[in-house]
């Protein structure tokens, strides 16, 4: 393929490595950054060479932040009895999102793989272990990892982990998503959906 | 929603404007520039700063480029006798790629869509005619803009304009394309193929 021009050349290069964004996408979007303002694209350019310089990870949850400690680990108020195990930061917000939950949050950093490299050591659980060790408040170990394969296996290690710990392992209630349609469920699901069958309420 | 820190939600409103991209996708877009490394990022941040201040427009054929006027229309070795219009700069690299053309370009700007205020005023038509007017070299204006519905409005469009010019127009050859199935082809296209039918070679 013909060469575009340097500048473009290179934030093709740069785009190419997001994930799920191919050489075609990638000129796309420079194409459609071609005819935003001068000002707006240099705005991105200075967010972007100041991501790195100014994000950093909390000590204590290991989510990203712009403080020494995030705003969630520095919050008094909330519930010291539970910590919400994640795989990714962006988890919190969704978590966050439901208004359901009061406790505090530890990162994982990922769900076991050891295919691609993700094995135990990768994962922060030795931290977990520690700050359970460390906070005699800790009650409550809140396991919301997706329900994959992989998320699956990461819960069953972590279960066993922590088990020696003297504290309460639970993850989130499997059941029927709002908007499902009955036709299409796949059985395990429904089957605990029926197991943990509620009174319905009038 | 939860705010994410603000570098990171800078980051994630400048991506939502790229085509295509909501805000669920800048936001994986960002998380994967803060695992990728600080200078890979920073180096990005200076190519989009940089991006308006060296990309400039050909005052010829309208293209991107980081000269005066761009490589294809200082290069003297080409064909003068041939200008192919195409609709957006990016074109020129398709066709180039096919080895197939060796003439020049000029890059009308989009295809008419009274619609969304795309009108022949907004177009680089004017441009075009004074190019032919100008140069007594050149004898056909080769039409390769996509066989869309506003793509063949402004085809039939500029072949109106272009006639008083006594240059020929032509359009790029419409047939069956590699690959398909004859039970999916369209009429239109089939038929195209049937009356312009070629002797097959063995």
């Amino acid at each position: 393929m013909r060469r575009f021009p340097d500048p473009i050349q290179n934030l093709v290069s740069s785009f190419s490595r997001l994930p799920g964004v191919g050489p075609k996408t990638a000129l796309r979007y420079v194409y459609s950054l071609l005819k935003q303002s001068k000002t707006d694209v240099e705005m991105m350019g200075v967010a972007l060479q100041r991501l790195h310089q100014e994000i950093r990870i909390c000590p204590n949850c290991f989510t990203y932040t712009e403080m020494e400690i995030c705003d969630i680990c520095q919050d008094q108020s909330r519930d010291h009895e539970t910590i919400c195990v994640i795989e990714e930061s962006r988890d919190i917000a969704t978590i966050e999102a439901t208004d359901e939950y009061n406790g505090y949050y530890h990162v994982l950093g990922g769900v076991l793989n050891p295919l691609d490299g993700i094995t135990p050591d990768t994962l922060r659980i030795r931290e977990l272990i520690k700050k359970i060790q460390n906070d005699s408040r800790v009650k409550e170990i809140l396991l919301a990892l997706s329900p994959t394969i992989q998320g699956e296996t990461t819960m069953m290690y972590l279960t066993k982990q922590l088990e020696p710990l003297n504290v309460r392992v639970t993850r989130l209630a499997r059941g029927l998503p709002i908007g499902a349609t009955l036709e299409y469920a796949d059985e395990i699901t429904l089957g605990d959906a029926i197991k943990e069958r509620k009174a319905s309420k009038s």
